[in-house]
């Protein structure tokens, strides 16, 4: 088994790649041929031994006064992250943000073609969003089956993520991201993401206090 | 200066805190009072002895066989990231994404209101969202002035977004949070941070792909 030999990465590093490809694109798209750790660094917005750690776990060490291969680089992390094929991807929920998803120009382009859209309101099911039909969550599983779906976007509104999830999984959809805001479980074979978008305000506003020189102090018991 | 004698908190435990709060809320609504750091850190997805020491630098140490009190957590981790205060937001651009936003549940009561609506077009201004009527790009320093707006979210087309962004530095606000699909700069006081909705997918490929068995090999030379 090719894959029992490979090397555990870590799960940090593995959330840590998406940034790095995405500097190495940039890079690329100003014409850099070759890439210092530090400039990468730079970029991706962490530090440059660990960018040099986490390339290591991908076999790629660059060269020393030279630094990295931005093709080549592209190329191997592509490849690790699965972006040398599509990923076919369903997005259930056409509201606001499933119509926002669909419409997002950033996931054809990159390997995730948005294959099919479901909804369970009459009123959604059959208008056409970026071009296509809605159709009916009832038709998801022939649907999943018929489009090698590989990922289920979910961007129903909470109360019915868990339903969702159900019948994704029950249709053999191996990966789920979740933008409902709730929580909810999946069969352990199945991979799934949450998406909260109140943790990047979260990030801001930390950075926001430090600035202002760090929150108010802690309580003091007052003595009476 | 309070600030200066801090401890610098590294970014990806910073990154990680609204993980761990937003964990201890979930089990805070479970009924637990204590917490132990392997809890905390199957229900944050991380490891336990990493929790231990992202703990450590907000001076949190847990009791030996006993774990951390959730309340006492809950409130020194919203301390830290500035949730004992309201942060006001704006939303710029209100498409299907930015309407997405405005509508999205998770802000108000975390301790981010919506506080004003901007678009550019005259199609939109004067409409209402989620109760908000929308201004005009034009009256934005005006507006974020009065309300003291924390934090910018650009929810416009890509190319629209550098203006934006030029527009909320001038005005005086601090953070900014980017979903345009481009890269834009700010003034080095600002704090930037941008939301790339594909990172995910490209996290949920990369396991799903190693689930079956990893990435095919890498190409050989072939001879002829």
């Amino acid at each position: 088994m090719a894959a029992s030999n490979r090397r555990k990465i870590p799960e940090a590093t593995v959330a840590r790649l998406p940034l790095y490809l995405r500097s190495l694109f940039e890079g690329q798209h100003a014409g850099l041929t070759t890439i210092s750790s530090e400039r990468l660094a730079e970029l991706a917005g962490v530090n440059a031994a660990k960018v040099r750690k986490d390339l290591s776990y991908l076999g790629s060490y660059g060269t020393r006064g030279v630094g990295y291969d931005v093709d080549y680089l592209l190329f191997q992390m592509s490849r690790e992250l699965g972006l040398t094929q599509d990923w076919p991807v369903a997005i259930v929920g056409l509201g606001n943000l499933g119509q926002a998803l669909a419409n997002y120009g950033g996931f054809g382009d990159r390997g995730y073609p948005i294959a099919a859209l479901f909804d369970a309101d009459p009123n959604v099911i059959g208008t056409l969003v970026h071009g296509q039909t809605v159709r009916s969550i009832e038709e998801l599983p022939a649907i999943v089956a018929d489009r090698h779906i590989a990922i289920g976007i979910i961007a129903t509104p909470a109360v019915a993520a868990q339903d969702v999830a159900d019948r994704l999984a029950a249709a053999g959809v191996p990966s789920i991201l979740n933008f409902a805001p709730t929580m909810i479980s999946v069969p352990p074979a199945v991979s799934l993401r949450k998406v909260d978008l109140a943790v990047e305000l979260q990030i801001l506003s930390f950075y926001q206090q430090r600035k202002a020189g760090g929150p108010p102090a802690a309580p003091v018991a007052v003595l009476d």
